[in-house]
């Protein structure tokens, strides 16, 4: 007979518990909800000073106005509003490669850059380590994730604020470290001086707190979640929806149908 | 031309906003995930004890085992684990009247029977409110929404302790007390005594919070992302998705169609 | 031990069966889409008469153009275009109550009125039955589902046509015959002359079809699937999708948060 | 002002057309529902032929029983009720790579290998191309897409079968071509005689009909859809999802909890 193992929610007639831990008593009233989505995660009950971090990252992460995510939940509720589940399911799904994966990508290529590597014990060190790294991507003609933003050409503010906040921590790690020799070095390399992005550095400090590299992507859209709620709540008191809509459809122009190229590479 | 206003996310060259505070350094580092969720969803941002009695709310919602949310978001990502945003999409699509609604429904119920009342100024009062409340059901075969359990028969841990931290931060409101009525009263109307259950109180404390009624749903939705992130850590580790879907497939049975009864009420 | 039967798909070592036929010999090549979507959904193959009704239902609702749901869609592609299911479930999201669910809304309506009563021998007696109808919502201040459009406003070109091809195969059934009746009585009631709208005869149809009513919003999502890879395709090669993001973003105006009311009905 | 050209549905008060034609007048009633979806995606209608093609790939994977994809889909509709689209779209999003991307890959892999290649005029020049072809992948440890099944471990019925309609159909082209020459001779290179699977043969005739490639996925998913409602349709007379629920939630074992390993590569 299977049997289903799992150190999360279980319940008795009497008790429920959670993470090992008495639900009621012992979580109810004293974790945070940013502290209990880190120890789901990581099934490890983080210390204050990660708290702060993983708690920053979420707030950088929550909202940035009318994304793509946001545009999504706000129609869907228009068009489904009786099923929130419905609208937030909807935006949540924008959260892809493109406008919300950033922050895994850039986590996840920090950690490669780090496996088997001697860490450096300074920043010359940590310099000469990403330049490496830039100068293989440039060979590779491979972007580096989390350089670069579209708005904040002259510096995203997320990025100082969240070094400055893991360094009062004491959590400023490798992939952090990495990421700032990234900053310091790469227009030697790139000839130009580009940004380190918030979606980056959010990525950096995710993996110097332990999160699982293949759920990065889940804490930006934990903190979505949080996000799309506040524009439906405001959806629900100010609307504009039905505006977005109209603003497509009635600039909608009929052109005629231009058939798909038929029958494959010799077709 | 068209304007879309928002109190939420917003940037320029060198700045960006959230709620009107700027984001880098007055929002990260500065505040919690549970109090800036409660803050945009309200666009105010909450006391300390407002953030302390809605943070546990989400964790009493977070999760609770192998519901079906969480069977489907494991078994979305053994069927496609590229899109962690579809896995969690679909578990939350789950969150609707049966499994996840008593949060809500629970809230808006309190709501609807305090809205033009006079307000009880002590017990007493309030029992006499939640008998003509729960009579009022009982004559209209309707249930009560927050009263029974399937599992917690003798009463739901979650209950007592969310009114005591409601207590301890002076937002035990008009919900809270109509809804500790009906935990007194409906024994003498319904003739056995049932539990107040953990999704009905957690309506009620959001809605004493002031938290928009239609999105009760949504905060418990929140929870439930954190939770699911946490399904998914475990099921990376331990997986049981693949033996879950096996025992359902190597059980299945081929029987002969049963048709539809053809052509509507007269056909 | 649990047993699941099911009479859709099964294999065996050599064989797939679908509702008890050879999937490879029986249905592959000669049982066109949608009539094997009517067969699963009854689990009785449907005539060819019924299938024209059905096919033509699924062609009307297919597309509408730049509805909320095909917006989605296309936005979603563009924010995670590595997952196509993503953008396609996103945008069935919006099959709700509003732009979606006119279709089951009218289809239960009818049914409700049919039931339990005498069906009418002629066109007269169909008046007078849908004369009924109309007064008691009239009374009830309801609207009748399927009455009105905002387009087509002398007519929906869907409707006329929908009767015909119903009555071409011998299926204008009881659903059909009062919708049709209510289209001729209305005026008398309501003062004024509304059109019959296609999304409500769609409704009508596939309950005269003996179709389950709890799925008829499914039979406008499988429908409207089709559309929605036809919006993706195009999107593919002549994208719109950024260009719609953009209008609103850059039309986006910061406004002052306004806080939402505290502490519910006597806050 | 932006302008979005489409040539999908449009609406003027009298008429509503769809790919350049009257919807209502060329397209309800004449079209079959397989040849509008071909039609939707490539903007050409298809040939007779063509749709038998096509629709005979979507019976073929429209159904496979108890996938995980019908397992969510029955869960979702368990928890939540009310919205039967939320429960559809949570099946598609189990339409990964996984277990609905074969198709997909299969297509795409196909496609490559005739980019920039002379087609083969003969099987013999067809079976030297797809040696080449095998020896690659085996020599990058790759596996070839569609090769291989776990239960039909003897030849998967759909391929034949859609072999032969396609050859019946003259559209036999360069990717069933090159198909079905690697299921000849694979065995010479990797040793032993594996399956031509339905999901990849169905992959070939997709692009042999000259379909979009980014989108073949989403033709499984159309078919699909279909399939769905089925299960929904099976579920709401003969509910199983409230016993897998009940079978996977009574077999849990609550476990202590695992942390994950903290801090990183060198953490």
């Amino acid at each position: 007979m299977a049997e289903y193992p799992t150190a999360l929610g279980a319940s008795s007639r009497e008790r429920i518990t959670l993470l090992g831990t008495d639900l009621a008593n012992e979580v109810m009233g004293e974790v945070g909800f940013g502290e209990l989505a880190f120890w789901l995660a990581t099934q490890r009950r983080p210390e204050p000073g990660e708290t702060r971090v993983f708690e920053a990252v979420l707030a950088a992460l929550a909202d940035h106005g009318f994304t793509p995510t946001a545009i999504v939940t706000r129609l869907t509720y228009l068009s489904a509003p009786d099923s929130v589940q419905g609208a937030l399911a909807a935006g949540l799904l924008g959260g892809g490669s493109r406008f919300l994966g950033v922050t895994e990508d850039c986590g996840r290529f920090l950690h490669e850059q780090l496996t088997g590597v001697d860490l450096p014990e300074d920043d010359e060190g940590w310099d000469a380590l990403a330049l490496e790294v830039v100068r293989a991507q440039r060979e590779a003609r491979r972007l580096v994730p989390g350089l670069g933003h579209h708005v904040h050409k002259d510096g995203d503010p997320r990025t100082p604020r969240l070094f400055r906040i893991a360094e009062e921590e004491g959590l400023f790690g490798p992939h952090l470290s990495l990421f700032a020799a990234i900053g310091r070095v790469h227009p030697e390399v790139l000839g130009r001086t580009l940004p380190l992005n918030g979606a980056g550095v959010c990525g950096a400090a995710l993996a110097d707190l332990g999160l699982p590299l293949e759920l990065l992507r889940g804490f930006a859209l934990l903190a979505r979640t949080a996000g799309l709620i506040g524009q439906l709540a405001e959806e629900l008191r100010h609307p504009v929806a039905n505006e977005i809509f109209l603003s497509v459809d009635l600039n909608n122009r009929s052109v005629p149908p231009t058939p798909y190229p038929n029958g494959g590479p010799h077709g």
